[in-house]
């Protein structure tokens, strides 16, 4: 047995074989064939046809929005402009995977160029393109394998194309070799249930087949292990199945202090199944939904309806719908500037809605009318919070919530995700009726290090104890005021530091549906003073992951104690 | 009189006449010449040699560098091939301005696919375009005026490439209506001691010609001035060249408690000016020159010379070196991965040298050895501190200082300028032997605000209480570990924000040589008390601009009580 040591995701435990993530080609040379042009010809012909038969496949077999892209690629692979770029090349004595390659760069350029939806599925091609090399080459395609059988995936990191192209059923286990616990990896695995160890260099070499534990509360990948520790994890993963669906209760801790355990949501579609999971309630509602998709703002009436939806399921509950957040990552072109050299350091958030105050106006328009539409429900009406995001000063939480009650709007709050909200939170809770902690982006900011950036993801981990004190500032202004504080970011789907959240002074946690199981189980089996404890242990930490190991030893010490 | 508010740098007041400067010109249209080929062609020769005298003769008046810069111009505009581009253009019966146009662009594309020094001169093309199409259409050409008489400059901001053409002696003060504390126009106004109120978004309104009063002290210009208050202006400008010509004494409290006041310093060249304005050292030397200019690492004979000549400036004396800051807005071809979205988050600093950790070893070597070499000087050696830029763990702290006394160097340090450093500051001391806190980047990072974004300049105030709770960490930290604390960015300079800066626990103050004559009058007017209490008052503030005048009113109800 060896162990590969990684950042684990969630609580869970599998085991199965390992399917590598074929790395990206290298680009052909530009050298003359050695076969005749006829040859080449009909080897590129049998390539494409092959490549498109087998998207359609896939598309099949995928359904739904996934289809209508495959066949998007497969008939673009097979377009007869395509043919004669690559003939043309062939025609120069060119070998046919130089052909390929140079004819759908070119065709990608011509379609750039002319923007819209054409343009946007350039990006399309040089799958394609790749898809069709590496059958040339007799190469396994880049991207997600597909052995025919369930799999252990081993990536460097996935992209959000790839996981949507992700069987998940075949999926047994996730490790990556890159990427931190908020990478688009760790958030998949959250949302999907999906067990999975992140950051865990070494697995770089593993080899294609070899069978291994993932063990994500342990933090560990097993390679070679014995049929004892295969045996065992089986147990275990068996005992977990079982606590996953075991009575739902609400969100408490072993002392009874009440923890309500709300959903973070992206539609109003969601809401059913995080009713079904046990959600409390709404914690997080992202809005961007309603603007991603369209060139223009969604007009009061669209808002009105979605946000209605959302209300009305979850009647008596609490629901808190965060106002628009563009920019950074998520750019609008009605809204962001484009030309930012650090648009995570640019006009988002906040910041973006006030410099075009009329979408905030409408925003917060349909939100009242969503509100008082409900409130004459016979099931009664939702507890509409609302807040807004990226807030970095006291005068900018005065600006929000004061605008949101002029719309009649009863409780507003801010967003906590910069460092200078959080070390000012004794002031900004004398304007706010709440604060909702977003774990990434203040871990991101308080450590200077790019969420989304590979390289720096090593930093990018909320258990540094620099992001547990700024969580505590919030907390114990939260508790000074008498106004709650809940956490929203990924942080609050890890039940261990879920636990030291809480000790830290956060009065609801918000997250993935799928994870509230996890997190409800270890809320249970601390007391407030077990939390105040163990989360004094990971503050006394001098980094990250020895605050991790804090933790867990404080969380056993006293567990051991009990027994 | 009417008062338009901005954020004055240093102390001081001038009073002038309003030069704008002209706003780039829209791009000509591709129409058909109303003039025949003949009359567009002799207007293009016409426009085109003004240009060029007139660039050579500004080339004559600056000279040095300038002069090479400018005369390369010149030959640009009169080079043939760009004169047989225009020619062609006139032919085809387009106008003088469009033939322009689009040709020296043409022009400007062939010489970037050059590459090179060639290609790096691409880029003036623009200038000389914009020039010649100025005057086809006779408005004034864009970039810095030229009324004849010396003026206070109004622009938007002022770009690099601008501040290197303005005629000093001829400015009388910069008003600038975007950029903030930390703009290139600030940083320049401190370096060359011009009054300038920068971020004064409403001095758009001012009028070519009319006479205001720039009261850096009152962060305010003042338009339609009575006589009176331009009599009093007079005096006050007075006086304060009368304290810049006073004695220089080692930087202090009034109550004598010492604080030694540094050099920010870019190249070896600058030791002998800063020794003259009072430096007591230089608390922090940048290394980049070294690397700026080449396309590969400097060698570690060309580092030793360098690094020889800064200490044997200093003799007796602290000099405080950092290493190699690369990344962000320093990108760095041998050392940065050009393609991070947000570079200010990414793999900059420390976190580099890294990833390419012979760079840090060579450049610590050439600094031992430069050590080494002037301890055997006459004069006696400097005392050689180095540290580390955006250190953001305690880990990394670990490695650089032991990194560093296995080269012999033994004083070692960190910069504080990620917020997680400042809050783990107690962590941090038990490894380093100093930290030096960087406002600039702390302040961007607190704050999540691009500090070269003007969209979101008003966040980028290293008066934010937010701020300066993070180094009351910082000082409190170092004065329980008796290890000192400087400051070396921009805030240093800001002579009320020093005193603040020194009530929360810094023990030295670095800033642009130019900036230490009032700083050091300021430091003389208050105690150690009073800088607490001054400090107090700043940090119990809701925002920067309360902060501002908390400090002020505290500042000034002290002196009042004295008299």
């Amino acid at each position: 047995m060896t162990e590969l040591r990684g950042v684990g995701i969630g609580l869970g435990v599998a085991q199965g074989p390992v399917a590598r993530m074929a790395e990206p080609l290298p680009a052909p040379k530009d050298a003359p064939s050695e076969r005749s042009v006829d040859e080449e010809s009909s080897r590129v012909r049998e390539a494409v046809a092959a490549v498109a038969r087998e998207l359609e496949e896939r598309g099949n077999t995928a359904g739904g929005a996934a289809r209508d892209v495959l066949e998007a690629q497969a008939m673009m692979a097979e377009d007869p402009t395509l043919e004669a770029e690559v003939d043309t090349r062939l025609q120069a004595g060119k070998t046919g995977e130089w052909a390929v390659y140079d004819a759908f760069a070119s065709f990608r350029e011509q379609l750039t160029a002319l923007g819209g939806y054409l343009g946007e599925r350039a990006a399309d091609l040089d799958d394609v393109a790749q898809r069709v090399i590496a059958r040339l080459r007799g190469v396994a395609a880049p991207g997600i394998p597909d052995p025919g059988h369930p799999f252990v995936l081993v990536a460097t990191d996935l992209a959000p194309a790839d996981t949507a192209l992700l069987d998940l059923d075949k999926v047994l286990a996730l490790i990556t070799t890159e990427g931190g616990p908020t990478s688009h990896t760790a958030i998949l695995a959250r949302e999907k249930s999906i067990v999975a160890v992140v950051g865990a260099a070494h697995a770089a070499s593993l080899t294609e087949g070899e069978t291994v534990i993932v063990d994500a509360a342990a933090n560990l990948v097993v390679t070679s292990p014995s049929d004892d520790e295969l045996a065992r994890a089986l147990t275990r993963a068996a005992d977990r199945a079982a606590a996953a669906s075991a009575p739902i209760t609400p969100g408490a801790l072993a002392d009874g202090t009440a923890v309500p355990l709300l959903a973070n949501l992206g539609k109003p579609g969601g809401a059913s199944e995080a009713v079904e999971l046990g959600a409390e309630g709404v914690g997080l509602f992202r809005t961007e939904f309603l603007f991603l998709s369209s060139s223009s703002a969604p007009t009061v009436e669209e808002q009105r309806t979605a946000y209605t939806e959302l209300l009305a399921a979850f009647p008596g509950k609490k629901v808190v719908v965060r106002v628009l957040d563009a920019g950074a990552d998520k750019p609008l072109p009605f809204l962001n500037d484009a030309h930012e050299e650090n648009p995570a350091l640019g006009l988002r958030g906040l910041r973006a809605l006030r410099a075009s105050e009329d979408i905030l106006r409408e925003q917060l328009t349909a939100l009242a009318e969503a509100d008082a539409a409900t409130r004459r429900s016979p099931e009664g009406p939702a507890d509409l919070w609302v807040m807004a995001p990226m807030v970095s000063t006291v005068e900018e939480t005065e600006y929000f919530v004061s605008l949101a009650k002029d719309y009649g709007l009863k409780t507003a709050g801010v967003m906590v995700e910069v460092p200078s909200s959080a070390l000012l939170a004794d002031r900004i809770f004398r304007h706010a009726d709440f604060a909702s902690i977003g774990t990434n982006d203040l871990t991101q900011y308080t450590l200077a290090a790019d969420r989304l950036l590979g390289s720096v993801a090593s930093f990018q981990d909320p258990w540094h104890p620099a992001v547990l004190r700024l969580v505590r500032e919030v907390g114990a202004a939260g508790a000074a005021s008498g106004k709650p504080v809940g956490i929203c970011g990924e942080a609050a789907a890890d039940p261990l530091l879920a636990v030291v959240l809480v000790g830290l002074g956060a009065t609801t946690l918000s997250m993935a549906p799928t994870a509230l199981a996890d997190v409800r189980a270890t809320l249970l089996t601390h007391t407030l003073d077990d939390a105040r404890r163990i989360a004094e242990a990971a503050l006394a930490a001098d980094g990250a992951a020895t605050a991790r190991e804090a933790a867990t030893a404080a969380a056993s010490s006293q567990k051991a104690a009990e027994q």
